[in-house]
């Protein structure tokens, strides 16, 4: 017997929202290098970008039944995140799905194995990272759970944690440090801005990056 | 010695045509979960669509002299379809040999190797599906048969299958069965514009594709 | 320790200028089917392109640190190309580096392992050729050297060869035969428009590729 | 509906005693190198060694359904090929169904997906082919053909073709080639024979290949 | 900073005991199909088992400064589980660090990244499981956690859970369901046992698998 | 036209005979972590071991013409250093070559294609390194250099360096540092005895490694 779990803890919309303004690339560096899913794991589109809590779900691998129910229970906002295997020859979401999934406000869908019309997908303008984009099609067989914690991409997701997703790929922020990431992330990046603005003032990067006695101490000599 | 077939029974023009109407994802499901080329096999561009009988060569790896052969002999309106080993490190296919296609009237190319000239073959509008990008020059040694059925991502091919590519990929079609696929296909989309209404109806996934007392018999119970 | 070699011999600008008239793909040809990276290295955007004498750079896996020297040592016009393990699972390059590569007029950036930030790469307009996107971080521990030959998509490059790179990949070209491979590349380039143009004109690949006697000699015969 | 056919020819007890006498490699080179499987299927052990007649089973991925009832049907002798989606992550195969195979006196199993309890499949002595060892298990869902024309390895295999498979790989004869490749590879042998009694007597390879005037013919100079 | 745990609960040894005497397909479809470590993980040696509570260790790719601290701090017994990044070309442990684990009386490693010394870990007779031989050094720079709760060939493994591996490869049963998955893997061993004397007996699997209305129910027929 | 080099600069015999006593993985730190060949080419049995100057050849993907070459042209002890693409699909020598190996004293072949006739390649002893065992035949087309500076595994190798292998895979040695590696590798080895002998007296890790200061100093605490 498996138990479909539909309550759980959401990050708060307005974590949610601080989150989406950073990209997956900064979040990652500022929750200290971690979270970030293989980055076999792509959009897509390049233009596609996602931030939502997660509603996970555990699928067989070249099955969509579960799948299907994480639709039905998923509420606005979420991102589904889907755990099958990583099997790249199977497609078990596509243009049908998509139509539910933004009838009912979700965000965007996540998943370690294909996906297929990705012409439609664009158009829907549902983003959503997949493995591959295959077409062959999947089984409605086995259950799996709704709402456990599941691995995709190397990465522990629990339900409610922060999915971000963007060009770049994917990345998992725990639900209860959402806050304190999207602060450190607003940090990096008005860090990094000054790094630019120095680089573009004609300084060298190993003068920005304070390189210059960490490069003498591991013996480091030049020519010139 | 090596002969080369030149005489194939094509599926009609008018099969093409109707199945030209339809996804590879749809016609894949139509026809029973069959025909879908590997997935690794995709468009040079996303843009690009096709659908045709096959006129088929078998080439040794890294080497296209029957490919040219087969450029020689295919009819307006055929796909050549490219059986080369899945050597991803060899280009095979570039914008000579596409401008000689296009001169032909040829529709477009599918191959287990790789092609190169990318811009070039976007630019020209011929649409050719590929295992890889790759510069690298072939060689004009071997030869191989014209019109033998072969094996290309997975699927076995027949000269004169209907072979229909878009985004997605690739999938071949049985000439025989073309007409048919074509019909199912169709009521395929019909059922499925039907699932979208009544998602947009604020219907839930598990009413629209009726697995309530599947889910139950299964075992599955919910929180809610 | 390590000492960065900052004084290399740069093939000329004059021989950059002409090479960069040609494809990856003609060049590749023109110099006898040489030079040819791995076709697992390509452009973060296939609009990007780019020529100019390579500056190169030897990181250890998931480790920037050199690639930062590099950036701080390469002149105006320079291809940083790194070696850094093939590695797909890392972002070694980003926005922030990419400012710097620009506020020095470095030309562009080829490199075997990942990058990040592809959306703002695309932006700005930096040409970048990679294994991977990954937003993985890396570290900066180990010292490697600055301007040694090195290998990369299973070729070697030595500092001052030029480098071009387009949508198909990237190609490598000793610095000694820029001009010899630019003129012949003209050639080719000439070569083929003429059998672009006999195609067009109606004559057969085999006519124009020069291909009946060859295919007689190796025992091919045709039903026609 | 699926229909199970058992009536098959086979190739004769002959043919396979006489294929049975020659190595993969030779058999493959007998009849015109064609009919090598891709050498991603290996054998458990590499003292494994199988030569009968082949009887085909296709499978879905992750689903042994369809192995099951072709072990029920296979006679004495067969090899059971399994095409199951090229799938490295599931084990459909093991200690179990190994003993129902030798109690049937079945020859030994190919398969394009993944084998468990590779230990005891050893231990019992029943030659196994695959693409991988997993120990993840298998559904019981999927309806498949049994004695269609499969693809496994990228080869096409029609029931009754001989299979024949030992250290190097697995290699398929048309059932009506059979007794030719077995005079071809014997004569193969023969003349190998010879090669390496010349190569014993001191003379070199090119000698023995008879590669001078071709070599010269190519422009190979040497400075000896 | 990092702090090290080192006190974890752990399985009995009663329960690792227990669970030694299965093998990992056993276990792992005693426990429903669960725990599975990716089949890229192997033994170095086919003949390598092992069973133990799991003392786990994050290290980042490349370094192997905290397998170290984990060799020390680990107690007799102990599998030494090591999450690296699923990097194939580095070698983290080799004959030294595995002289250290068995003068600890360490019963195993598995890791995710490369070991190196093949020859002497089977002399010294160390179960070790990894992705890969390497023979590439790895640097001692980045700390990481030692006993949280890590991801290994797709599976989370937890500090004291029961880790078994043999020639098929890994799986991790939970500590708390370890004697509950004995029990169910001895009756699996039995049930076995069962149809493999049905088998020898001469029935078929059809009739030991108790398949035939099932068959007929999804629409099977034969033409016997 | 293609000249073939065979008068080569080889390391000496004796340095050959030093380096031999150490493994690869020992020779590959003591030279500074270099030199290590992709871990993807390994021996075709874990028996085998040479140590010996590398003879190089420069063959097309799919040719083995010049390999046939290079036998001709080798000198006893030489170890035969292949670049043939990375094509795993190919097995482009087997027992008839071998056995012109082993007639004319070759140590050893090396290569970064397939091999076939493994059985037999095991049973005439002669060590060989691939990057897969695959039967599919190779032709004999393509000229190329003899003694070229090649690029095998991702590693540069020169004519006359030394070429170490064994079950953990291969090692260049630049022929110039061939003493001094010895000697280093000696060193290593030695201190090596050192730590293992402290493990069995004892002593932990950190103390062996002496890495206590650094882990402090990195941040690192315990709860011991």
């Amino acid at each position: 017997m498996v138990h479909v779990r539909t309550k759980i803890e959401r990050a708060s919309p307005e974590s949610v929202e601080v989150l989406s303004r950073h990209s997956v690339a900064t979040i990652h560096e500022a929750q200290g290098r971690l979270g970030a899913l293989n980055s076999r794991i792509k959009p897509v589109d390049r233009a596609m970008s996602v931030c939502g809590p997660a509603f996970t779900v555990k699928c067989a691998p070249r099955d969509n039944i579960m799948l299907q129910v994480a639709i039905a229970y998923a509420k606005p906002g979420d991102v589904i995140v889907v755990s099958a295997g990583e099997y790249e020859e199977a497609g078990s979401f596509g243009d049908v799905l998509a139509n539910a999934c933004l009838a009912k406000g979700i965000a965007g869908v996540v998943t370690d194995t294909g996906v297929r019309d990705s012409a439609d997908l664009i158009k829907l303008g549902l983003p959503v990272f997949s493995l591959s984009l295959c077409v062959k099609g999947t089984v409605k067989e086995t259950l799996g759970q709704i709402n456990a914690d599941v691995i995709v991409g190397g990465e522990l997701i629990r339900p409610g944690d922060v999915i971000r997703g963007d060009a770049d790929g994917v990345v998992v922020v725990r639900r209860e440090q959402a806050d304190a990431v999207a602060v450190k992330s607003k940090e990096r990046e008005e860090a990094e801005a000054g790094y630019i603005a120095a680089y573009k003032a004609g300084k060298s990067v190993i003068e920005v990056s304070n390189l210059a006695a960490v490069l003498a101490a591991k013996g480091l000599t030049t020519d010139e």
